[in-house]
């Protein structure tokens, strides 16, 4: 099979200077969602017609495997297809796509494939409570398809029709060329109708057969950003049924995002409100508290993540305690049985097995070893203005609070570093090291005073 | 055109020792809705008539272009509009409104007002699917308005008309005053009911036409909590929906919370959860991610504030990077391609353009330079106890990590602080800056041991 | 009365190892929420019938007032309830729920009681808008119950009955020992149904009676994690409308998630998207900000949280102030007009009236005297390692920035910490204390260079 996806419109209803196709579901393009299902069905050759002002779709989204044509001016959506063809290989079956439909479903394309085999011109139909506006399917007594009649042309009895044309149709590549290069444009737009090839299949006693999707939402279009908002939710709403379904608990399915891949074990928790970006996987047991913000990051089993955490790029082995309010950016592993406690920012570190940073930290370019206690305020000094350095610190150590470790720097297994200590040379193993002033009171001394103002 | 505004009823639904009228829709109370959109409307009188325990109302509200009238006893809301009659001049028309009805729409009134004429009676209508415990408009074979029936009063037919009364009527001010004179209480409720003059004006031969509201949701009152929530609900629903066809890009139309005014650029994109209060204004391409609150803000084009950010009387220069968990108090000025990151809390200071303050900081009364490079752990300590003192530090500043900056202080240009300083003196230009002790270690120390509890 | 609580079904579609009744809804096992419907009905005894798998569900929740019947192999509802006859008593009546029915209402519950009397078999019955899939209450002439036809057994009249059986009902328990001893399995499942009792009153002139509960929800049972957000979120709307009725203002009914007890004064304002656990009580006038999690806490009169603050285990008196972004945890007793700002967290300590941390602190295991200023990166260093220990700050003390408080230690009333101070020893009363080095620069100090990398 070839798959035509047709992305040339401008979408001036959207009011921005991205192209329409480019304009996000989940945080992807919707062209990009259309040619990923493209791509699920194995096409032989995925073409994108664009249009106008489409280089910038064609730069952000071109890969190899696929073609592009360009369409201009815009004369219709068979005009669109027209531009496809010189790239379609006759013998093969088309399946038309459009950059703005970005729901459809890899099952119902199926059914429509296998509808239309090797042969026939097979139309995606559906079903609507309310179908004005829409392009009605006409049928003969026996309920063959004649024709499709757009709304203003229709009669009041074929207004009545609630089937309506999607527009996404799978046909021979060799009809489609025969076809489309007979419809005319003689309509109130000037445009070339895709669906008048539909009367010419007909005319010629070509099979036209109807599938219906597995959900109406899957042939819903984008042209504004009410729909683009309407769209993300019910991706979001189909995300979360299918978590649910596989066990994950959602204390609520209307209030969580996933913006890329959520991979879960048995018994995953995530509270409400929590975002989901990039590649996230939660192990077995592994609960999520509200408000939570995870992208690109593996939280393994018995891991819990607390309130306002925000995890970037990070893996953590089992039984980690994170949160609430850690901020950990790539980079950041954490070993078994980590702590990280609240307003800590951990990155491009490793923190091994069993050690803790709870409070008020920055741990950047660390390597940290086991059973090591960070102290609240901890600072690692990786930068000097200009260059990034690396911060040593070794098993069991203890840093006391609010200490600065300047980068270079070590700290040997077992040391003690005091607290309010400025680390610019390495600790010894096991000794107590300190950097402290004499303290001092002064008696006698006076408070300041209220200046006027 | 005057305006009189009904605002006197108690309220004892909801539980609540503020006034009903005082309960707030989106941050504002309901009656200042009100006042406002018949400030809109450019009303030449807008006079409120308040009740027992009202004098709060008046204090919280009052302003030199409204008039107040008392109710006492509240004898119904014929007997309201009469207290106001003194306020109003003969000659003009006469608008009445509900100060707990609070979405009413200036385009509904306009049409409203249009179609009363100079002379007319106009009512707002409103059909309802279920239009039970409303007074229904009854209508002549004509489809004149005869008059309006209340629930109670009706036959089971009358009960069957879904178009009911709004309350909201014009009427020229010399019969208004006229009818109002000639009303009666006779009724269960021993009440004036303003309903009655419609009767009166049917008898006189008045006119009486009627307009419905672009929306049912406009004419929808307030007596209770679970309805003041339902009313908030519609009210940032519509918000949603016009920001969305203005062109903004919402994540979740069902999570956005905007209290007071909220003014966007071209390809704005605002993430789940945000609340804008006070006057925000996002330039062109500013996105702001999940869960972040604005509040009397301005943030320049290419703007970013990244997840759980309060940003607080501040403006941003173009293309600055804020957040995650940023918090700008009031005066906060950040320069162009500013970035202030974790856990960090500026307060009144000015940081000019590429400076950064991106971990667990504090910057009060403070101006800073361009190209600074403010460490993590950095304080400013502007406050004594009694008074607060400003902080400069000059362009090209590298602060290092941990440092107290006692104000008032001054850092010159290329200056240099060590980690752990802290700064009781001007430090010059182009040098390193250090206050520190002497690094030691104590071999043979011993670590503390547990003591038995 | 007695109650018997069937637990005993597995749950696969849960796709669990928690055994489904132990599902929390608002944090809470389902069983655990219909035993506790029980207690409030102050049943004479409950009787918890679990099964296969089910000993975790007994060590979790057992009380010394249930009795626990354990059902192996299971054979049907019927069967379950034959479990549980040893511990019931003749004479008494026997009321039947379900471990995973978890919102049944102890009004419907009572209702259903009082209409079985001392002899009549009561059942909770609900008429449903699409009745698919539930046994159907069929009735004679006169309306008298005759009997239940499950879905697969009706035919197609029976099927248009909307009202259908919720299995819950109560029966004199002499009557139920003897019904259950006669019904049979003969039935496609081979089990022995409840509801087969139905027939069997019948047949014996025994009167059938039914009750409708006052809401459909609450009939309604969990077999899958979709089903149980359904629930969740119905559970947790009831919970809004109840507190906006109570007076509670809202902002968003449908964001707010309660998970315990929340207690609230008059004129509490919570705003969107907060979590309440454990037993929270707001007095009068609190307002809680967006986004805010509380977990056994008290917040005394006037009281403000502001958004992002995560308040664990604490007391606060009236007119606090806290938040943005504070953590408190458990221990934490604030007084009269605390102030604890950005970044702060509090652990095990108590900090009298008007005390202020407002910037980016921990402080753990202090004991904080009134009217003291806790300046910005304060820590107190409560842990050596191995053993905590308590930091004293007496009244009227001012503690600089960035300053290190090493347990046990004392600052005297009125006393001031220089900024930047590892306070080791007590400071006295009315002195200042330091620790400081001497702040020197080093002219021709050159800066560091950029390492090729």
């Amino acid at each position: 099979m070839e798959v035509v996806i047709l992305a040339a419109g401008q979408g001036k209803r959207m009011r921005s200077i991205l192209p329409k196709v480019l304009q996000p579901i989940a945080g992807k393009p919707m062209l990009a969602h259309v040619i990923d299902t493209a791509r699920t069905l194995q096409a032989e050759r995925i073409c994108v017609v664009y249009g106008h002002g489409g280089e910038v779709v064609r730069e952000r989204l071109d890969a190899p495997d696929l073609a592009w044509a360009r369409q201009e001016p815009q004369l219709g959506t068979g005009h669109a297809v027209q531009q496809a063809l010189p790239h379609l290989a006759d013998g093969d079956m088309a399946l038309v796509l459009y950059g703005d439909v970005p729901l459809i479903g890899v099952p119902t394309l199926r059914r429509l494939s296998e509808a239309a085999g090797a042969s026939r011109l097979a139309l995606l139909t559906v079903e609507l409570e309310n179908p004005t506006g829409y392009g009605r399917i006409l049928r003969d007594a026996a309920g063959r398809v004649t024709r499709i009649v757009e709304e203003k042309d229709a009669t009041a009895d074929e207004r009545k029709v609630r089937e309506v044309n999607t527009g996404i149709l799978v046909a021979p590549v060799e009809r489609l060329r025969n076809w489309l290069g007979r419809i005319g444009n003689d309509n109130a737009q000037g445009e070339y109708y895709l669906t008048d090839i539909i009367g010419l299949a007909v005319g010629e006693g070509v099979e036209v057969v109807t599938v219906q999707p597995d959900a109406a939402s899957e042939t819903l279009g984008v042209n504004s950003k009410p729909q683009l908002a309407e769209l993300e939710r019910i991706h979001q709403g189909n995300i979360a049924r299918r978590l649910m379904e596989e066990g994950v608990t959602l204390i609520d399915p209307a209030r969580i995002d996933v913006r890329g891949e959520l991979i879960c074990g048995r018994d995953v928790e995530i509270d409400i409100n929590c975002v989901f970006e990039g590649r996230v996987e939660l192990a077995d047991g592994v609960r999520i508290g509200p408000n939570c913000v995870l992208r690109d990051a593996r939280i393994g089993a018995g891991g819990r993540v607390t309130p306002f955490s925000f995890i970037d790029g990070t893996t953590m082995e089992t039984d980690c305690l994170v949160g609430p309010y850690a901020r950990t950016r790539p980079g950041t592993r954490l070993g078994k049985g980590v702590h990280i406690g609240n307003f800590v920012e951990i990155k491009n570190s490793t923190i091994a097995d069993q050690s803790k940073a709870n409070h008020l930290a920055y741990i950047g370019d660390a390597d940290v070893g086991r059973k090591v206690n960070i102290g609240a305020g901890t600072i690692t000094c990786n930068y000097d203005g200009v260059n990034k350095h690396r911060t040593v610190i070794e098993d069991d150590v203890f840093i006391g609070s609010d200490t600065q470790l300047v980068a270079p720097v070590r700290v040997g297994r077992g040391a003690t570093l005091g607290a309010g200590t400025t680390l610019t040379k390495d600790a010894p193993a096991e000794q107590l090291t300190v950097s402290r002033a004499r303290q001092q009171s002064i008696a006698g001394w006076k408070k300041p005073e209220k200046t006027p103002r």
